[in-house]
């Protein structure tokens, strides 16, 4: 069942059985270097992560490492949840944005958008992005982007992208202390509030909307700010993901603001996991109602409590939660008839 | 589970989701006349095939004659598995070529491409084809056919096809002895090797390609031929067949190589069955290595030996193998999330 976080059910109940162009953006930031900050990936190759995450959802196998990534105590990508959709209910159109990546993903045929946007520095040591230039690349290719189905699913992948995210909300003023997620179950508070003080530490007071993003935010953030601001609603947009797309929203807020600027949200939605909407220890609906304008935030009641494989039942103890797209997915699937024990299963055969 | 034959899996999970035209190309040849050269088909109304194969794809029932054809043995038309994938995940199109047809499908409504073209002789007195203009035929279709959906399925039905396709391949100097295949479990080789030694004893030595192939083909695989040529990349296209896709292919090749042309084959691939991949008494993957450009080749891991009919696990000791596009039909299927368990019980009820 499809719930909502903030918002009505019309939009998504419209998108029923219609086509979705699945877009996964993906880059690179060097804040995953700072130890313990993060999850996502094997140790010694999380860079790889979204590539290796693109890969699977393509072509459901990893041509640039062995394995799949999977988090320190072993749970794997939430990747595998969407190439899991993907396979029962395929999108119409998968596309590849890269937005700064180490390794180009090795897939053919599937269509990959280059924007010349290099990998951005770790946010304890300035993130040193052309945030001005990446909102704009973001903002054109919104322009200019017209999907070949009837809407978009706007996923990430970004290893050490919630604290990139929080950094960059608190940056630009929000009071969002204790609202950000994270791949750990147990929040590693400490090292991510230590590393988005320390990021907020080499703002100055003269720095303007764009210097602070290229300070202490990631490119995935600020060219999807321009995306959704350059698409402007001409297809319905939902952005897949936790707090990191709320952090896109709360960027597309502040610019809005700053340039006394409207938006026509009606056609945008967020969709998460249960495992975000659900959280203790984050809170993606108070990050939603920071917004000047209204949004639908929706997730589907799934989980893999009746899985009987141990590393997909840790989801359910708080570890992963989200990325990817898995919980935009997860939503897809049930608006096109997938049950959740089909998904399951099928998310299973992948170990098989 | 897709898998290769040759090439890499990005071409066809590029097509995961994306909506497929299934164009059923249809011709005879008197080549069925010579006893025991096939069992596709009720004996005495073998000529009726491609015809009946055609009314079952699109309408579930047949109207030229009364059985659906099934060979000596009992063996059903493979056309029950097209027919079974596309009532459980429908191809958007299905247009038929009439490439020389002794009766026409009584179907109203889907499209039937008429092309002019008699049915051709029997290849041990000469099939007596206009080659070239069959071949102009096909090139002039396919350099103005734009599909209504994302690619295409050419599939044929074509009793006495592989045949034909063995004497087209050996007559145009491959070394193809043992690697065609045959819709018996014990292929006919004895009849089957005859019937091409006379075909190829019509040959002069100054016979060019098109008298060749105007002695001793079909018009499916001249036909065929020029519609690659033709639509020359322009849309992705899928080769629905075993060992006569092959040959369809190696005229390709022969022509490409007498014009000192060249072909972008990267929107081209073959489909074909297990029971074809997997066959000891032909050999696809060789066929598929003789060529000049690079394809891909693809086979879905689908078998009847779970089914309760026991006339439907004969395919699996070697009988039928492939036909009507029900390879590529099954890949199909897999790529739009149809399970195998559904394509069987499909194809059981069709005998209920």
């Amino acid at each position: 069942m499809i719930k909502n976080i903030v918002g009505e059910k019309d939009f998504i109940e419209y998108l029923r059985g219609k086509s979705a162009t699945f877009l996964l953006s993906l880059s690179n930031t060097e804040t995953i270097n700072i130890e313990g900050i993060t999850q996502a990936g094997l140790k010694g190759f999380i860079h790889l992560t979204p590539t290796l995450d693109a890969e699977f959802v393509c072509l459901g196998e990893i041509r640039s490492l062995k394995d799949i990534p999977k988090t320190n105590r072993g749970v794997p990508t939430p990747a595998l949840m969407t190439r899991a959709v993907h396979t029962l209910k395929p999108f119409k159109e998968i596309e590849i944005l890269n937005l700064g990546l180490e390794v180009t993903p090795k897939v053919k045929y599937f269509k990959i958008h280059n924007f010349n946007i290099p990998p951005s520095g770790s946010i304890d040591k300035r993130a040193n992005i052309d945030a001005e230039e990446v909102f704009k690349k973001g903002l054109e290719f919104g322009q200019k982007y017209t999907p070949k189905s009837d809407y978009i699913i706007l996923a990430e992948s970004v290893p050490a992208g919630t604290t990139t995210a929080y950094a960059t909300a608190k940056a630009l003023g929000y009071s969002v202390d204790g609202l950000f997620s994270s791949s750990f179950k147990d929040s590693p508070n400490s090292i991510k509030e230590q590393t988005v003080k320390r990021a907020l530490e080499n703002l100055s007071l003269s720095d303007d909307i764009f210097d602070i993003l290229g300070k202490v935010s990631d490119n995935m953030l600020i060219f999807n700010a321009g995306f959704i601001l350059g698409l402007n609603g001409r297809a319905p947009l939902i952005l897949a993901g936790g707090t990191q797309m709320a952090g896109v929203l709360l960027i597309v807020n502040k610019i809005l603001e700053f340039m006394q600027g409207e938006i026509d949200s009606s056609n945008l939605a967020l969709a998460t996991t249960k495992w975000v909407a659900e959280d203790k220890n984050s809170n993606i609906k108070a990050l939603l109602e920071m917004l000047s304008f209204d949004i639908n935030g929706y997730y589907l009641d799934f989980s893999f409590s009746n899985s009987k494989n141990p590393l997909l039942r840790l989801y359910d103890t708080g570890e992963a939660k989200e990325g990817v797209g898995a919980g935009a997915s997860l939503v897809y699937g049930a608006l096109n008839g997938l049950k959740s024990e089909e998904i399951i299963s099928q998310v299973e055969n992948f170990f098989a």
